[in-house]
């Protein structure tokens, strides 16, 4: 392998190549990027055995071949390479020299043989989203998944779609968050889980203004593809919760309310109760809610003014759901609808129908 | 006690004196600040018994007192407060309400009796420095101070003023760096060792353009006066080593090179050098120098262009200790002077004789 290549297209893809390295892999090889020169191009390949991320550069090559470096040390190094061409050569078998300006470094690889053959990336092609727009919905949704690897399912994203609907879900069991989006095109059916993790991947590589993600699906693995770079990862397998009949219909209390200054009274609620259990009370009033919490450090009394419509209401939440939840929103205002103190409190836009976040309250003696 | 004041003042003065609340001290007490209500002014005090920092904000005083509260949550909290006028009042003894808008938050605080009392803060006025140049004075040398506990003297610096020229020494015994600035005051010679986690905590704190700094000594501690803070610190017992003889006077072979290209030269081979010991070894050449470090990650060899003056030479540093000497210069180029593969190198800026910095070599085999 000889090519030639500039310094930004080196950082652009070993750093999203290394986004799909795991650092606690037990296999060394994985700690590495693929290489592989041909066709004037350079595709770098990584992989944790679960999710799999190939990059496309542009450079010139002047012999074909491929190698595995070490995704660390491949990194730091270009990023501080100076601003000139570079050149890759292997040397002896799987030593790599890098040559730029007067000087050269030799890094040590393993072979390209060595590395796990990448699962099939053809898949069937599903649909197309905006970039900006398909970040945004996983921001919106992502914070309720799970981080707990015991329940694989809890981890995943249910993405359904029925009657040219997108229906992206997450839970902890704990909350939930629904995002819901009218396809332009002609989409088939499907329920798919796909992990957290991937989607919290994907939402760190895509988010360039006019560009598009193709979302396909193969043979128990999704495909999200970018302009040069394919993401690809493997389902979770089980029956995602019937997270349907968690959702109430009507409420008994709605409030509306500032996002911005319920947020920021949640936040300094938790500031106190974070030495405790994080629980924090809402009185919801006539025209305001008093939010409180009460541990060794202090007390504090919130008031918030609200429009109430239905009943009075004492609840309790975990104030860091609340504030993620509440985060998560992008409209001024929100709807807080709730049904008694032991059903949970669902956050609406004042807007629009297409996204909902439920919190579980907290029973209190 | 019972104040109003502003949300920034606030978070100016919590911030500052914060910087003095050691996390790991024993007595509970020492985790608050002291807050004193008098003159139309909030006096707020913080120590960890080494340094101690005192901060007066404006404030309307409604009744006058004092009370001592926890620095964490009162930092975090004035932090989150909402941009209006924030009241304090004490209740039943140490708890202290504040009250912003329609809500409160209660902190249970301690007696301010407990509080250990402070020194006298009267110093024998020294002299006065510009904030901005002494900050940059600091930076140029804190680097050098150890961080080792054990040996008390080399975690400080010293500060020695002769002639009206005052000179700033700090040495780990590794590297050693010295600046030297002429007074404009007629000055008393003196020769005091200041710790370095007080100079660290005095350049956060200063920086302004146009305000002044003055230096005070007082019963075995130092004074540094700023407009509406001050920073009291114990000083250093013991005998600061005898730098001068460490210095070489002259040198065998002296370099000239770009502060940036040989800098970032350096920073490549400590990537890979990291996996060893950070041994790097320069072979200074006619008209160039070359960097090289070898280990099981790979290689590198970095050739960079010098004027030499003097015989070529071989030397082996921490890359480390020659990075973080590098950084400190401020001139686009620099001398490295050196008297032998055991003796240490020296770098000096171009331009100016008031400041240096030294590096012992590694011996190699």
């Amino acid at each position: 392998m000889k090519i030639i290549c500039t310094r930004q297209n080196l950082i652009q893809g070993v750093s999203t190549a290394q986004r799909a390295v795991s650092a606690k892999n037990p296999l060394p090889i994985l700690s590495g990027i693929l290489l592989t020169a041909k066709d004037n191009r350079l595709e770098m390949h990584a992989t944790d055995l679960e999710m799999g991320i190939q990059c496309i550069i542009p450079c010139n090559v002047q012999e074909e071949g491929s190698v595995v470096l070490p995704a660390k040390y491949l990194g730091d190094i270009v990023r501080r390479l100076p601003d000139c061409s570079i050149q890759f050569e292997t040397t002896q078998g799987t030593n790599v020299v890098i040559r730029y300006g007067q000087s050269e470094i030799t890094i040590n690889g393993y072979q390209a043989e060595e590395f796990p053959t990448l699962p099939n990336i053809q898949g069937k092609n599903l649909l197309t989203l905006p970039e900006e727009e398909l970040r945004e919905y996983l921001r919106q949704i992502l914070f309720a998944a799970s981080q707990d690897e015991n329940r694989p399912v809890f981890t995943g994203v249910l993405m359904e779609i029925f009657n040219q609907q997108i229906r992206l879900v997450a839970t902890d069991t704990h909350r939930l968050a629904l995002k819901e989006v009218k396809t332009k095109e002609e989409v088939s059916d499907i329920n798919v889980i796909i992990p957290g993790k991937t989607l919290n991947e994907l939402a760190r590589v895509i988010g360039e203004a006019d560009k598009e993600v193709t979302i396909s699906l193969g043979d128990n693995q999704v495909i999200f593809g970018m302009e040069d770079t394919l993401l690809i990862s493997r389902l979770i397998e089980g029956q995602f919760p019937n997270y349907r009949q968690v959702i109430p219909q009507g409420y008994k209390t709605r409030i509306r309310v500032k996002t911005k200054d319920f947020l920021e009274a949640v936040e300094r609620a938790s500031l106190l109760a974070r030495v405790g259990t994080q629980i924090i009370r809402l009185n919801i009033e006539e025209e305001k809610i008093v939010i409180s919490a009460n541990t060794e450090v202090g007390k504090i009394h919130e008031e918030v003014p609200v429009y109430l419509q239905g009943e009075p209401m004492q609840i309790a939440f975990n104030a860091l759901y609340l504030i993620d939840a509440l985060r998560a929103v992008i409209t001024e205002n929100i709807y807080l609808d709730m049904s008694g103190p032991l059903s949970p409190g669902i956050i609406r836009p004042i807007k629009g129908e297409d996204y909902l976040s439920l919190v579980l309250p907290v029973r209190t003696v």
